[in-house]
């Protein structure tokens, strides 16, 4: 199966401890790597995931708290003294370019490479980024900002050619992979083999949903049905469901719901406030509405 | 003796990696902290240190380096979610202002406190901050920009009074300050008591050096005649003396030259490049010139 990985390089919230980084997370899908948000710090855990720096062109910013973007000068800044030419590309709120662009003209004078900005509207849902392998669409969420999270989706692969077809109808090179992209095979009697024949259906393409920060907003269940992986911040327990309200962010019990609502396979929570020194009280209190939950935690590697 | 400490949080130079952070250390005196420079991360790192954040009033920084100064937003944000109240001084070159500034009024909207800048040149010699316990003074150095270091010079502290003389005299409470700072006492009978009968003299001001970044600079030596601790950056060892001209930064045998020739006490190296995957040869090279000297590190704190 082609490459789907999730690397969490931080999972805390505003305030910093010394147990967790501020938010950023890297998507990896087949070798091609998308940060989602750059807190403070992002650019050491990035080198600590060993990631390669190089593969990384597209950065998505959720919302302009500074835990999500205090780190986007240090990454820029870096990478311009490693002399990368490739351009980075950065979504976000259209906000961040008058805040950044003064640091990058004053910091990173005759840089090597350009930073392109794409700005866009976080309330409405819309398609930012697609290639031959994903699309990344926004989610538009609730919070004290305008914000939204991001849903990649994979792009169909080509299905699986059997190797004894090949053999059998002697199938030439060139032919291999317009039959997996659906072609029939014609054989030199002009007899006409069925794709379906020589084929077996590739893997039903992927999704990952990145819901942070946000309110309990059930309305965002229809957009993330059905997802492979769900990250959904939980930074407060029930117990504190009066400051989870009053801040917009959501319980881990709240985070749990969204993701039995929306039917997805798997829910991973983060965003941790840093009132807790240990997260397992809101692990069981998400496990408890919805089981496949695992807990974030910074160089968490998962497979999509 | 009055604390007089040094805290090294980040000694590191540009390049990120896994061994050190971008450059911060506090200077405790008489329990007020006092930080130079302030590299992404510093927030987490002043943090582990332990050390009070209500403490830290002022903020020095050496020059506009990101990883001398990305870390200021965070902190500055950070202090507004805790709701400090007391101002925060930061002195720097006057350009800061104008990068900082928007990012404060952005990210930091309805802060409970006020950032000061103090802007000043750090071409010239200066008193740039002083009050009861300390002044700090610029050092002019020779960077890529301006640049300065800075020069911490503990105030002298009152003379020990003798319990066996107060016991002796039945000197009152309210005198014993005033004996302490200088005066005579005299006695019910009229006769005077001269002050070095009664006082030990109290030790002899302390100072620490602050050098950073800088190329080797012999003339910085008539400033800094004596300190008590000189923290000089050492990016490079000797072998790669090529790469520290090109970039005006200092090896550590230069580093150690500035020690020797200022006849400072005690010799502390930092600022080191990403390229040693050990400092040990940075600091056999300075010891060979100057052997009181001791390798920086995250979490090392000094007494001075």
């Amino acid at each position: 199966m082609e490459k789907f990985d999730l690397h969490i390089l931080g999972c805390g919230s505003a305030l910093p401890t010394m147990r967790h980084q501020a938010t950023s997370q890297v998507v990896n899908i087949r070798e091609k790597l998308f940060m989602i948000d750059c807190g403070e710090g992002t650019q050491v855990q990035l080198r600590r995931s060993r990631l390669k720096f190089s593969r990384l062109n597209h950065i998505f910013i959720s919302h302009l708290h500074g835990d999500h973007c205090f780190g986007l000068i240090g990454v820029i800044s870096t990478f311009g003294m490693l002399e990368r030419t490739a351009d980075l590309h950065i979504y976000s709120h259209p906000d961040l370019i008058g805040i950044l662009q003064p640091q990058i003209d004053f910091f990173c004078k005759g840089m090597s490479y350009n930073v392109v900005f794409h700005p866009f509207d976080p309330k409405a849902r819309d398609v930012i980024y697609d290639d031959r392998s994903v699309s990344v669409e926004t989610i538009p969420l609730r919070h004290r900002m305008p914000t939204c999270g991001f849903l990649f989706r994979e792009k169909p692969t080509p299905n699986h050619i059997k190797r004894e077809m090949i053999d059998f109808y002697q199938i030439p090179v060139y032919m291999i992979n317009r039959i997996k992209n659906g072609e029939d095979f014609i054989t030199e009697e002009g007899k006409t083999i069925p794709n379906d024949w020589l084929t077996t259906p590739s893997d039903p393409p992927r999704s990952y949903a990145y819901c942070s920060d946000t309110a309990y907003y059930p309305s965002v269940t229809e957009q993330i049905q059905g997802v492979d992986l769900l990250f959904h911040e939980a930074t407060f327990a029930s117990s504190d469901s009066a400051r989870a309200r009053q801040t917009q962010h959501s319980t881990a019990r709240q985070a749990a719901q969204i993701a039995r609502d929306a039917q997805v396979k798997r829910l991973v929570i983060g965003h941790f406030s840093a009132r807790y020194d240990d997260e397992e009280i809101l692990l069981k209190e998400a496990q408890e509405v919805f089981p496949n939950t695992v807990l974030a935690q910074e160089n968490l590697q998962l497979s999509i």
